[in-house]
Order: structure tokens, then sequence, then C-alpha cells
């Protein structure tokens, strides 16, 4: 414990005493560094995938789950996606020395606020190595010395991939220490940095509840907390059905393990015969068992019957109290009959957590565009949406850049954030002599 | 104990319910309840100043020293003053339902980013009753919630000031609830506060240095840090001797007490001798006793030799390590002689806080204009000066409006913050039936 703790810090004060100088790079110098970072990704392609296979070995050793295994996984096609990631990245613009604002006080002094990097990035996350490339290079990108603790079972992977990224990127010029790797990937490791406060400016953990919860309780770095979305897909009775029943299935199907993906469907009561057995139907094609308050498993059972005589099993039982509140992250969706809008917003502002929240109306009935509005307005989430699907709120949808996670917090950053929200700002005032009265 | 937690809770939850009701209130709606409270006040003094004599007679009865007296203290004026101070945020402009971004995504989804308010904003502060009005105000202001939670010391004014607040600004149609106040001012209360994740949005200490630290290391809700400031003024050899000398003294004695205040001079060597002694004798006139590094020592020997035929005592010692990091937040000041920008800004990146950060120097020399262009790049600090007073960080001086506090953190907001930092965002999204690929 004391030897983690020791090497958590000095890969912390490594990277604090990186970041001055990082902060005074030029983007193009960064910009140089993360071209440089990708292609030694590419030329040291070899050795990663070695690494890898040591890490693949012992988890399958370890009786790993296929889908596990399958985020552990790199090959030649997964490093050429990282390589050319940096590279998308080297190619966004430089969020570094943007002047937000400028005036001139009434003393005559000239003010400006100008964005800085935050200074020491720790990321803390579990299987994907990729990440490890990811998020060094977002760090780069805003000037940021990067802190990584990633899972154990990827140790021997993200310790090579590090170790590419930090010698291409300090060949390129950039200074030791700037892409820093916790390499004990147990929790003592990330106890450690969140002890840090005055050398780790932010604590982002992407992972599941349980690391988030410990980081927001325990950490002393100010913690961005990321990704958990219990979410919600709300029919409004002027909704059109095929594009109603189209986006609950994007939202829950495209990806059961997303934290945008929808885990409860409402559904206005007076449409709900009519809207639910069908859609119920199609979502037991895709494997997704039901959680239904009584009127919806009337539905269910109607619906059951129905297509047991072509051969689809729809499997539903009772929602109990905790089906409101879970994030199953799975092939699972609980569903209610609400009494029209205003029901909808208070279960979704009671339920859920803030993520990624959709009405599904008519915008040219004059009901439909009321509910919208209402929706949009009253919903206390990062994103509302009206006649799309919670899908878009990951993976780069909002154009905002390459992200390093979703906020599902209102302070600093929220909703998706990308190179923005990984600086701050300063404020600089050129005067000639003033003082105050 | 047990009470002081069910109490802290039940007055956020009713500012979390009041909350969802605020954030649907217009801006003329909020704008009309803060010029009632304004009113209230004045229609109160008397009451108000009732309440304020029973807590200035028990800080009395317990020997409490004048200038705590002085801050606790309320009459006529000061009550004028709180309230035309609500009449001012009034008149601003309004913060929430500002579209900070608009575009269309490739899918034909419509975007939107749009300011919302925090949510419930919870405020911890010490003596001056004042807060109580302004904290309130500011939150009101920008659709937020506040729970308070003053000084014991000026307990009663504060409840008097808040139950004055909290009636009229229901009776203009705001929710119940919308202005809390905790009433037990013990640290129990503002432990019990720290606890309140997903109830309490933000917490903002407004206070020492003991405080704001249990804050940090102990909260579950997202903390902003303020006010913490060791502020430097380097005076750079190309600089205008008057110019520096009138800087220092503003920068150090126009409020001893003040964060922003500077507590270490950093002066060229090689203006030392010429620029030192004027500057001490002067600086001890306003009775500020000097930490002096070995040079800066022989400087104040001279000046002290100097000044005693003049009737002046120059008060001096040897600085300690200590000094380097010490916000006196009294009549004393570090003084060390440096060579060069390079070394000033070493020492302020090492010792500062990242508050308020100063040079002087001649920007139309090139010796000066580099010095200057590379101290408000290279110092991390919320605000870099060239040639002004740090004095300029408070108090409204950057033209944002009202302020809560001066953050030293980088996240969400750095600086003096006001209105703007207590809001969030939501992505608004609009679709026609878009689903994600």
């Amino acid at each position: 414990m004391g030897d983690v703790k020791a090497e958590v810090r000095a890969v912390a004060e490594a990277a604090r005493a990186a970041s001055a100088k990082l902060a005074q790079t030029s983007a193009r110098e960064r910009d140089g560094a993360l071209r440089a970072m990708a292609a030694a990704l590419r030329a040291q392609a070899g050795a990663i995938v070695a690494a890898n296979a040591r890490d693949m070995e012992a988890a399958r050793a370890k009786g790993t789950a296929d889908s596990l295994l399958d985020r552990l996984m790199l090959d030649a096609g997964r490093i050429e996606g990282m390589a050319s990631a940096l590279e998308d990245l080297a190619a966004l613009p430089d969020p570094v020395g943007r002047v937000r604002e400028e005036r001139v006080l009434e003393n005559g002094i000239a003010l400006s606020r100008v964005s800085v990097p935050l200074g020491v990035v720790a990321v803390v996350y579990e299987a994907r190595p990729n990440v490890t490339a990811d998020a060094a290079g977002i760090c780069l990108k805003s000037g940021n010395a990067a802190v990584l603790r990633g899972g154990s079972m990827a140790a021997a992977s993200n310790e090579a991939i590090a170790r590419v990224l930090h010698d291409a990127a300090t060949a390129a010029g950039m200074p030791r220490g700037c892409v820093g790797l916790v390499s004990s990937a147990d929790r003592a490791a990330a106890d450690a940095l969140m002890e840090l406060h005055g050398v780790v400016d932010v604590l982002i953990p992407r992972g599941g509840a349980g690391l988030i919860r410990r980081c927001v309780e325990h950490s002393k770095v100010p913690v961005i907390e990321t990704g958990t979305g219990n979410c919600h897909v709300y029919v409004h009775e002027t909704a059109d059905a095929d594009k109603a029943r189209a986006i609950v299935l994007n939202a829950k199907c495209r990806r059961f393990g997303v934290c945008n993906a929808a885990e409860t469907l409402l559904v206005d009561r007076s449409i709900a015969r009519s809207f639910l057995p069908e859609t119920m139907t199609a979502l037991a094609r895709e494997g997704v068992t039901l959680h239904c308050d009584d009127e919806a498993r009337d539905c269910a059972a109607w619906a059951a019957d129905a297509a047991a005589r072509a051969g689809v099993e729809v499997r539903f039982d009772c929602a109990e109290e905790d089906d409101w509140a879970t994030e199953y992250l799975a092939p699972e969706l609980a569903v209610k009959c609400v009494e029209g809008v205003d029901a909808a917003i208070d279960h979704v502002n009671r339920y859920g957590t803030r993520h990624s929240e959709a009405i599904v109306a008519d915008p040219q009935v004059p009901a439909g565009a009321q509910a919208i509005e209402a929706f949009l307005a009253r919903v206390d989430a990062a994103a509302v949406y009206a006649n799309a699907s919670t899908a878009f709120t990951d993976g780069g949808q909002f154009g905002l850049g390459a992200e390093i996670g979703i906020s599902t917090q209102k302070l600093h950053a929220r909703g998706p954030f990308a190179l923005e929200a990984l600086t701050s700002y300063k404020y600089v005032l050129r005067g000639d002599g003033q003082v105050r009265a």
C-alpha cells in the first residue's frame, strides 16, 4: 500500500512538472507529437499485440467471459483505430489559448479571459486498453498531462501502449512525464490518486457505478461524474407509431451496455393498447425481457399470445419499485403507462439519472407540440430529445470531436464532454499602473 | 447530531423541490421577486436590527474583537445596502435560457445548448450577515434554490433576514423553500450538507482556510474552492519605480484581510537597492512588518536607519521558509530578491495559491515586454496582472455583476464567479424520427 501510494504520487508529480511545460507548447508542437504517437503505435503494433496476448492468456486462464475478452483484445485493426483517432485529434482546432472574452474596464485595464489547460488530468478506467491511447491523446491535445490508471486485466497492454506513446511524445519534444501510467491497477492506486489534491486537477472515473460512487465519496480531487444512465423514452398519444417504435427499439437495442440505452418505456395510457403489443413483440424479437406495470402487462399478455403463434416468445413480468430505478445495461426494459406528459416528466425526474431522455410526439398538432416543449423544458437531464433516439448522446454524435466521457453532473461539463471541457481559463489584465481606490 | 442532520436534509429537500419550480419561472418573475425582497428588507429593517442587536450583545458578552463586531453589525445603512444590491441584481441580464450554441447535425437533428440553473446551491459562510441576502439574491436571480448556513455569531440576524426574504419571495410567487436557512450554525450542519450528494448540486464555502479544506476533503457534493490567496507582486528591473511602489502599496495595504492582498514582494536583484528602501519605508508607514531574505534585509536595515531619522520605525526580520507560503491577511509582507523573470515565475508557481499575481515592468522596452509576456503566460493563476494592483480581483471590478466568491480551482469557475457560474446547460435535440445506425 505504501509502495502504491509512493508510485502514484511519483507519477502524478512528474505529470505536474510536465504540465507546466505542456501549457507553454504550441498547438503545432502538440499536433506533431500526436502524429508521432500515431506512427509509433503502428510501428510497434507487434509489441503491443504481444503484450495484449499475455493479458488475454491470463484473462482466459481466469475464466473471463467472452464479452470481456472481446473488449480486452487488440489486433492490428484496433491498433490502427487507436492511431487514426490520434491523427483525427491532431486535425481538430486547438482548444487552448482561445480568447473567450475581451473588454476594457472603465479604469483602462484591458481584460481578457483566455482558455488554458486544466493541468493534470487523471483518468481511471476499466477494461478496454484503447482508452489508454484515447485519453492520453485528448489530454495532450488540450495541453494537459495525463495520469492513467487502467484495469488490471489490461495491465500489460496498457503498459506497452503508454510506453510507446510516452517515448514518441518525448521524442517529438513533449516534456517527460506528460503521459503517466500508474502500473498498479488495483483499487489502492485509484484511492491514492483521490488524495492528490493540489497535484491532480481533475479525476475522471470511467467505469461502473461502484467506481464512480467511490470517487464521488472519497476523492479530494474534483471529480467529473460520468456515465450512469437510467434513460427513458416517453411515447405521447400524438406520436407517430412507426417512428416511436423505431426510436424505442434503437434506444433500447442498439447496444445494451451503453449508458444512454433506454431502460424504461413510458407510454400514454390512451394509446397503450394500440402501441404496445406490436412494440413489445418487436422488442421480444431482439431478446428483450419486459418488466411491466399492470396495464402494460395486459398488453404484454395480449402480445405474447399473438406472438406465440408466430413463434416469438414475449417474456415479461410485473415491475417492482426497483425496476423504475434500475440501469439494466442488459436486454431488459421496464414499461409503464402514464396519464399524459406531466406524469411522464414527474416519473423521469424522480427516477432518471439526468443523462438522456426522449419524448416522441407529433409537433404538428397543438397537444403534441405542447407536450414536446414541456418535456424539453422541464426534464432535468444532460440531453433531452424530441423525436430522436437517446443513442446519439455518445460516440461523438454531437460533433464535439473526441469525447472523454459523458458527464451526469452539472458542474463544469454536462453531457458528452470533449476538448473544451479539458480546459479552464485565466483572466489576463494589462494596465499602466492602475490601483484600486 | 441526528437532529441537525434531519434538519439540514429537510431544508435541502425543500430547496430541491423548489428548484424544479424555480427553473420554470421567467426572468421577469424572478426579478419581481428580487425587488419585493428588497422592499421587504427595508420595511422590516427594524426587526432585523433588533435581531442583530441580540447577536451583538451575545458577541460582546463573549469578548469578541471589535473588528469582528464591526463585521457583524447591521444598521439602517447596511440594510439599505443589502436591499439595493438585490435591486441591482434584478436589473442584470438573465443568465438562464441563454442559447450557448445552436447547430443542425448532419442527420438533421437540431441541437442547441441552453443555460439552465444548477439546481440547489449551498453556501456556507462565516461572520457577515449581509451574505445571507447577497447569496439568496444571486441564487434566485440565476434560478437556483439556496441553502444557506451562516456563522453562529450571526444566527439571529441571519434568521431574521432569511425569513423576510423567503416570505417576500413566496408572496411574489416563488416556490416555498427557495431560500432555505439551516438554523444550526455549527460544524455538524456544514458536515451534514456535505453528505447530500444528489440533493445539493454544489457547495460553496466562503470562509477561512480550515472551512475550505474540510469541504474539499469531506464533501460528496461538488465544491467550488474559494478564497485562499498567497499573492505576489513582482517588480522587474525595467519597472517605473513610482508605479511599482503605488501598486505594491495598494496590493498590500488597501485591505489587509482580503484574499487578493499581496503577501510577498519579489524584486529584481539589480534594482533592489534603488527600489526597496523607499518602498519599505512607505510600507512601514502603513504599519507593515517585513520578512526579508538576506539581500532585502540589507535594504531594510538601510531604510530603517534613514527612516528612524524621520521618526518612522521600519520593522523587519529574516524570512523563514514558511514565510513564502504564508497568507498573512495582516500587515506583514515577505520580501525576496530574485534574478529575473524566470526566477520570479518559478517562485510564484511554487508558493502561490493560483489566485492573483502581478508583474510591474515597462512594456515599452523589449526586456520589459518580454518579461510581461512570460509572466502572463507562465504564471498559473486565476488572474494575472501586468502593471495593475491585485486589488481588482474582487468586489465586482471585472464587471461580471454580483459575485458569489473568488474560485481558486480550475474546474467550472475560476477567479471571480458570478451569475453565469451558477448555471449549467442542457443539450436540447429536436428530430423527426432519427435513430442511430
